[in-house]
């Protein structure tokens, strides 16, 4: 019998906010056991770069990444956001380690080539160290990873967050019974967008082809899902979706959607 | 018989220049054995701090941290300079693991007090966690840390490279038999400063004691070499005064000035 892991992955929105994140804090440390935190910065860093005088480019929503840009996500992700946050847990109790995936090698990737879109110094996840970072975890330490892996050349690369997040699931899987949490602005997949009351409390394969049948489910929430189905065909324990306020509620029995 | 490691400190004006830097990389990678490396990235911190129009104000050649200044130091150092360091080591096989005093609570300290000056967002070294810094070294990890520290209270402090190079030797000197090196502007401690090839090689108390008594050695070199003969006194092996280029010479005999 595995022991219990719980990844949180939160975005930008909440640990750029100081009332969600002084809520973040207090709810994530009260999580028993096992924990990894992966949060986001994208508002700071597109505020920083104004400031900076470099231009925040996106294509379909996702962002651009120039030389320029690079350097100023990576201060932000892991210099500014992330100290803050690991500051904080450190003053409730959490023995915290902020990392990218440069850090001990923990998460490799290679930089997309360019398609019709460059999107310039963005890496695709090759590996994640499931044994490192299992050794940390079991040493009673808690990564808190921001969205910045290495191409084990030199350079470093921005990863989109949920990404990282779920092959940082994945990768874990072997080493324990991982409960991975996506924290976004609902408290859960919703039945009718316009009913916040609606949230279809679990999703398994079968009932997912369904939903996408009769259009419950569209959009960008597909290859959300599909990610969700297929870490956990490799071996996640299950995944909910919830809203961050939520994570102490109880997520597996209607305060958010379980996919497993 | 304690195991060797060797613990390297160096300035900004080496981890911030990409001549620099890559000479600093190969020469680190290439010491046997355990090792830290503690880098600064003041000229950065400054660049940076202007292009946000957050004004960089010395006094007596020491930076005054008030809050803008705070988040820019936490920017460059922890995010821009560390994870560029970072990266590179990586690619060049050493498993480097980047820290701050707050990742996992390695070095608390205390808001300096203000007095004649306020440095604001200053710490002053309360401790550092030798054991768990032990641990992650047996590991195979390379910690390379950056002169910022936190209070345990959420806060963020900015605290001299020297001081967390000098208290991070003294705590592992429980665990190691540590070499100190602090890299500096000449190849040692000069006996004539117009002649560069003056270098003193050898330093302990009485023979400190005469240097100043003779004005040979005079001003900030004082209370440097004070520190260092007390990390010596402390349990340090030796510290070492080099310059960068030099770290692969035969520092013990010659290519720099030795402490002990």
């Amino acid at each position: 019998m595995k022991e219990k892991l719980t990844i949180v992955k939160v975005g930008g929105k909440i640990v750029e906010n100081d009332a969600a994140l002084d809520r973040l804090i207090r709810d994530f440390s009260q999580i028993p056991g096992y924990k990894v935190l992966i949060h986001g910065g994208g508002r700071t860093a597109t505020d920083v770069a104004a400031q900076l005088g470099v231009e925040t480019k996106m294509v379909g929503g996702r962002r651009i990444t120039d030389a320029e840009m690079l350097r100023v996500v990576t201060m932000v992700y892991a210099g500014l956001v992330n100290k803050n946050v690991v500051a904080q847990l450190e003053a409730a109790g959490v023995c915290a380690l902020g990392l990218t995936g440069a850090d001990m090698d923990v998460i490799r990737s290679h930089r997309r080539p360019a398609g019709e879109v460059d999107y310039g110094f963005v890496g695709d996840v090759d590996r994640v160290d499931g044994e490192r970072l299992a050794q940390l975890i079991h040493g009673g330490i808690v990564p808190v990873m921001v969205p910045l892996t290495h191409d084990g050349k030199g350079c470093m690369l921005n990863t989109n967050a949920d990404t990282i997040a779920g092959e940082t699931a994945k990768a874990l899987a072997g080493f324990f019974d991982v409960t991975l949490i996506y924290c976004f602005e609902f408290a859960g997949v919703l039945g009718d967008p316009q009913d916040e009351g609606s949230v279809i409390p679990r999703i398994d394969r079968p009932f997912f082809d369904k939903l996408v049948e009769e259009g419950i489910v569209s959009g960008g929430m597909i290859p959300k899902l599909e990610n969700c189905l297929a870490a956990v065909e490799a071996g996640v324990g299950r995944i909910i979706i919830t809203r961050a306020d939520l994570l102490n509620a109880d997520l597996e029995h209607g305060a958010g959607t379980v996919i497993a």
